[in-house]
Formats: C-alpha cells, sequence, structure tokens
C-alpha cells in the first residue's frame, strides 16, 4: 500500500524526472489527470490499470474529493498507485489536498516533484524569470482563482510595487482582467510582459510585448496567441 | 557545437530529467559546480572531459566571466558541451548570463530545466507552497543578494503585504534580517515559517516554526538545524 504523488512536468515528456518515472514503473494502477502526451503512460507496466480522472475546466470527469476517494481505495486494495499531475504537485496541483487526504487516511505516499509550466514554459520561449542584475525574484501566481472565495484573494497592489517578475498561471481567460488589475494597481503601461501558450509542447507559442498592449488582447482560452499584435 | 545549460536539480540526483541525462550522455564536455551528488557525473560518457568550476560563496573556483568563456571556448571548439547547474538554470542560477552570452557568441546552446530546491526542498520536508484554501501565489527570493546593489532590492512592505507563501533560497546566513525585515514590514510574528537545510539530500534537516522564533535563531551557515527550538 503506497501512492506517489508525481509531477509528470509542464508537457514535453523528456521533463519527467528519473524518480518520477521509476515511480511510474512500479505502480499497479496509474491515475492521471489530461497529459500533453502519452509518452508518460508508457512507462507504467503493460498490466497496470489507467484510470484518467481528467480535468477540464467546469468538465470534472472527477470531482476532487472523487479523485482523493479513488487513490485511498484502491491504495487500501494493497496497490502501489501513481498519481500523476501535470507540473509540480505542490504548485498549483491540489497535490497538498491529496495529502491531506491521503494522511488521514494512513495511507503512506511520497511526492515526487515535477518541472512546473510555470518555470519552464517562459524558459522554452528564451524567458529566464530571474536575473542577477534584473530580478531577484519571481511570484507564481493562480491566474484561475478558487471560485469560490470572495472577491479577488490577489494583493495587486503589493504585487504591482514587488519587483518580481509576476507568472499567472492557466490565467489566458483572465488576461484582460488581470492585466487592468495590474495597471491599475500602479504597473506602468510598458512594463515588459510575454505570453505563452501550450509551453513546452510541439504546440507552443509565445509572444513578448507590453502589459498595456496584452491588456488590449481578448480572444477565447483555446485560440492560438496571435503571431504579433500589428 | 552545442552547448546544453542543464538543471541538476536539489540534490537528489532522481530529480534530475530524462533530458538532462539524456543532454550528459551526449556531452563531450561536462562543465559543472558543486554537486549533492556524484551519480549525476556517471551519466557522462566514461571519456567525458570533466571540468569542475564549483562556486562556495567567496571561493570561486573559476569567476563566472571565466566560466562563461570556458564555455563558448570549448563550444567552438566543436565540441557538445553540457554545463550542469544546480537547481533550475533560470531560477537563481545566473544561467540567464550564461545564455545572454552563449547569444552574443553565436554558440547554439539549449536549457534543459532542472527541478528547483525552492520547491522541492519544501516538497520534501512536507509542505505545499501552494493550496487552494490557503496560498493562491508563491515567491522565491534569493537570500543573498547581488552584493553589487545598493540597498535592499527586496520591497519588504509588498512581501510582507502579498499573501504568498515566501520562499527565500541561500538565506541561512541572513535569517535573521530577512526576519526582521518581514516582520518591520508588517508581517505578523505567529506567521508560520520553516526552515529547509540540504533539502532532498541525506543531509536533509528542517524545522518547522513561526517567523517570530526564527528571526531569533542565529548560527554559523553552516551548522545543522536545531531540532528543536525549546
Amino acid at each position: 500500500m503506497k501512492v506517489y504523488l508525481i509531477g509528470a512536468g509542464p508537457g514535453d515528456p523528456g521533463l519527467l524526472t528519473i524518480r518520477g518515472r521509476d515511480a511510474l514503473a512500479e505502480a499497479d494502477v496509474v491515475v492521471y489527470d489530461y497529459l500533453a502526451s502519452d509518452t508518460l503512460l508508457n512507462y507504467a507496466r503493460p498490466d497496470a490499470e489507467r484510470i484518467y480522472v481528467g480535468k477540464k475546466a467546469g468538465n470534472h470527469t472527477l470531482s476532487q474529493s472523487g479523485i482523493n476517494r479513488l487513490i485511498v481505495e484502491k491504495a487500501k486494495e494493497g496497490k502501489i498507485v501513481a498519481r500523476l499531475k501535470g507540473g509540480d504537485p505542490y504548485i498549483f496541483g491540489r497535490g497538498g489536498e491529496e495529502a491531506e487526504e491521503l494522511l488521514d487516511a494512513g495511507v503512506p505516499f511520497e511526492e515526487v516533484p515535477g518541472i512546473s509550466s510555470t518555470i519552464a514554459g517562459p524558459a522554452y520561449a528564451g524567458i529566464p524569470l530571474t536575473h542577477r542584475s534584473l530580478a531577484s525574484s519571481v511570484t507564481l501566481i493562480t491566474g484561475h482563482e478558487n471560485p469560490d472565495k470572495a472577491g479577488s484573494v490577489h494583493n495587486w497592489k503589493a504585487l504591482a510595487a514587488s519587483a518580481s517578475t509576476l507568472v499567472f498561471v492557466m490565467g489566458m481567460k483572465n488576461l484582460p482582467d488581470i492585466a487592468r488589475n495590474l495597471i491599475a494597481a500602479g504597473l506602468p503601461d510598458d512594463t515588459p510582459a510575454a505570453l505563452v501558450h501550450w509551453g513546452t509542447t510541439a504546440r507552443h507559442r509565445s509572444l513578448v510585448s507590453t502589459i498595456g498592449e496584452l491588456r488590449r488582447l481578448q480572444w477565447p482560452m483555446d485560440s492560438p496567441i496571435p503571431r504579433s499584435l500589428s
């Protein structure tokens, strides 16, 4: 009986860790979300049970509590369960909630960190998030706030004043709001800003611009990034 | 002629990515800093040249500009160079500077992200940095500021007000100053805080406490974390 909470990384299957791959190979059951690449599932044994619990906004195959129950149930059957999650389990991955559930249920588990898309997406677009002479900190922020929370959870003034590089993840839909809030909080219009879509995958697109320009963009979340703003 | 800027991860050799391992195996020359594990160097070919350019505060084997020159020179000899750096090259890794140097020199390069100690250190100590009901953002901050910069580069007020989880990396020496600055900027004394030392390695130690208690700790940077504060 054991659960691995494994970070699958941002999309490029080569960004899975060696430890993540080994844990997958050991599993009797693989519980996975949407994955950018099937290569990862191929690391599991051919006879391992594969259960898709993919989540897309508003269209959950299983609720989070259903996922939690499934993992605990499979582990309590004496199985080794690999819970494969995009990015890093503990960075906007709800891995913390799954870990709490496993602790409560007395199921032993190990967390295997993954490469976060917040870091690798910009990197594949050629953008280091910190730089000795430019940025001494970086803030990773959900661009897709918990809709259960009252009002905005972000302190926009503090974000705008932080001198941090700011990375909003899953923020495409809220992009105009994010840009407007930052500018209203004091971030200059001409602050450099970039968009990265489908980072680290073959569908990767990116756009380097300013926060003022990005505020003017509006498109359905699934549309590609325009090649230029001209 | 090619350079890989490879993130070696935080210490546990299992946290190297598959792509990082493959790039190491391809290299003619491996240029590396201090590594928590020799396992990583064993992924290089037996005949690959291994060059240590390890940096410890105040005791650089090679200056950053010397490292930059070395990498460019080896690549221009037609070799495949693996530049192996702790953590992630673009998160406090000075990889951005090495990338600029390679661009200037016209040397083709690829960056291979690594697991950052800022994320995996806390994870191995059981601490998710974000949580749906507790923290919607996380800020990664150098605890070891560029000594060339005038004054403090951090906006302590913004950090204290951010509602982000704050992670200071390489901050052991400056811990009392960091804690004092945060409290002076308005962070309550009883804000939960943890220390992680040698995260993800066999020497891992961690301490869960409050920012008020951590302010009172002072020890030489190389000493172990006390087991408790009592």
